[in-house]
């Protein structure tokens, strides 16, 4: 169990006939309290789906004891009648957990512009299906995680254990993954007994150092939404500073499966760079060669063509000279303070980890991105199929 | 003829060994006056290749009377002996030219890192044999326009005729096309009587309006050069606006032809966002398409996913209400205010033409950027060779 493992939540993922691929598409996730306590961030993205506008608004008062989630269209560009499927489906879930609407989260993921009648009474059906279902079991959990899946391969979850408290979740995605958030829809619930601005803070820094920091393909989704649920069902308040710390290692467990999921991708790059002026500057730096299609083809073709990682770092304004800055790959320097260093074919590519590691010799600071190559699947997955 | 169509100027393209896949790849290119007026405008990455360090220094005066070119390798990220060579370059060019070093502007192209002793030696070769091959006619103009191609497939060159005056041109570039500027070296030459001071202006205009806003796939060099040289030699000053609109108009064409000419594309893409409160808006929401790697995926595909082209326009700071957004693909209006309009399939993505137009609906500024489709060709290029 995950999503179901802290006390006070009960969960469940039904088929509502809304993926072309068919499988479970509707999924609710109720927190049975006593507290109701909610936080969440969503897409930076200015042409925001529905749903995201609706759940900001919900969760700005700290709490929120439901969550509807439908994967099978986004719900995004679809007009006045997506706005009101959005409504329509919160007041569903409401009438039959006997909450107000205004309690209850709701995200959607799928194709951008689809929302017509048919999505809306498959999410209504799925709706009533799944609160019929709900349950604390390891079935629940595990169907909840698997509905909520677009393009994915596999479900992604994470379960931590504090003392005396535990922080489950669920997640997906596979594509669009660029910050502000990365792609995804993420639930976390915790039996933590902590308010709302306590979650609200934890939740940031822990998005900040794990989501904000995978960019697998620069594109950043409509729909993105990461809600956390404290139902403090086990009467442990802990340390926010201890608790914190565990919510960053879950989201960062998480972003790693996600980028491991990437669509077509061949490597999973972590591309770190230290001797930083700011922190600022040394995500800056690793997110511009994360975000080179030349750099990303290389790796994909094992060639470690360090030029194209500096012509990359030339585009930003990080503090730097360039005739000192060193270039590793796999823990071989190939670029040495701004000129050639060991011979390229020393370097192996070929395992799907791959470590980049540049150092700008301006400063203290560091920071890391997660990245994956171009491939030929990446290409063909998002040419030939619409998502 | 084209480089050379201008009069006072010989030009001269051999084969010294530089290029793995053989062929010419040495230019020298000299103005014989009797004005030896200049203007250039440069990469803005700031980890610059060393010839686009010297050439600052060089038309700083607004003066140059040759330059020379290299294919074979960027003489960039090399140290202090790429610097050496950058400088040993023009000097052997003043040398055979009987003029001083610091009238020769110096651009190379190729491999990020590749400017050994064999390069240096190959240069310098090159340098003397093309010297002794200097002349006007076709063959010279041609064997120019070559001598700098990297992975182009055809040789890129364009001839506007003014009022008593020409201007000529030779460009290569087919990837890392991504503005300020698109990677590129050209050299542009003019008969036409004017001072540094109007040629630069009139050049600044034209690649804003031409090689900056060709974004074929976001990847910014290190080694562009955009070159102006004016021999004086028609005796004719014409009107600085007329001129500028030449120029404008030949840089267009030659912007053209690098899209045409993109590594593994197979659509030539033109993103038009029309409404825009300023020109700059314009731009930066039809640029923030054209790095979509989903939405040029999808147009390798064929498929007119306009979800992909609004959640780029999301991630700008540009005026607009999501609302009120409508996007056309080749004439079909796919989503007319925020909501889905023309079924996708009566779209047409087949031609290799391809046009998106956004009105945002915030103002009167319009702008369009050129860009390529994301394809498997693109992947394998950049995956299986160095460049």
């Amino acid at each position: 169990m995950t999503i179901t493992a802290p006390k006070g939540f009960r969960a469940a993922g039904v088929e509502a006939g809304l993926k072309a691929s068919g499988g479970r598409d509707v999924v609710v996730v109720v927190n049975d309290g006593p507290s109701a306590a909610a936080a969440a961030v969503f897409t930076s993205n200015r042409c925001e789906a529905h749903p995201v506008t609706w759940s900001r608004r919900i969760v700005a008062d700290g709490a929120a004891s439901a969550i509807v989630l439908n994967s099978g269209g986004a719900n995004c560009f679809t007009g006045e009648f997506g706005a009101d499927t959005t409504r329509l489906t919160a007041e569903r879930a409401a009438e039959r957990l006997q909450l107000q609407p205004d309690d209850i989260i709701v995200c959607s993921t799928g194709l951008i512009g689809s929302g017509d009648e048919t999505f809306r009474a498959g999410v209504l059906r799925g709706v009533d299906a799944a609160v019929a279902e709900l349950a604390s079991d390891e079935a629940a959990s595990a169907n909840a995680a698997a509905g909520i899946l677009t393009t994915d391969s596999v479900p992604k979850t994470a379960l931590r254990e504090g003392d005396g408290y535990a922080i489950g979740a669920i997640a997906k995605g596979a594509g669009m993954l660029a910050p502000g958030l990365a792609t995804m829809l993420v639930v976390v619930t915790t039996d933590a007994d902590l308010e709302s601005p306590a979650l609200d803070a934890a939740l940031r820094e822990a998005t900040r150092l794990s989501f904000d920091r995978l960019d697998s393909d620069g594109a950043m989704s409509t729909n993105d939404t990461v809600a956390l649920l404290a139902s403090g069902a086990s009467g442990v308040t802990p340390d926010t500073a201890e608790f914190t710390a565990l919510l960053v290692d879950l989201c960062q467990d998480l972003a790693r499966q996600l980028q491991a999921d990437a669509e077509g991708a061949s490597h999973d790059i972590t591309i770190t760079t230290v001797g930083a002026a700011t922190e600022n500057e040394a995500v800056a730096v690793s997110r511009a060669v994360s975000r080179s299609n030349l750099f990303k083809a290389a790796i994909f073709g094992n060639d470690p063509n360090w030029g194209r990682v500096l012509a990359a770092i030339g585009t930003t304004d990080a503090k730097f000279e360039p005739q000192v800055i060193d270039v590793s790959m796999n823990g071989i320097m190939v670029c040495r303070a701004g000129t050639p260093d060991a011979p390229v074919d020393t370097v192996d590519l070929t395992p799907r980890a791959t470590e980049v590691r540049i150092d700008l010799h301006a400063g203290d600071a560091s920071a890391s991105i997660l990245t994956n190559d171009l491939t030929h699947d990446y290409v063909h997955e998002n040419s030939a199929y619409s998502s």
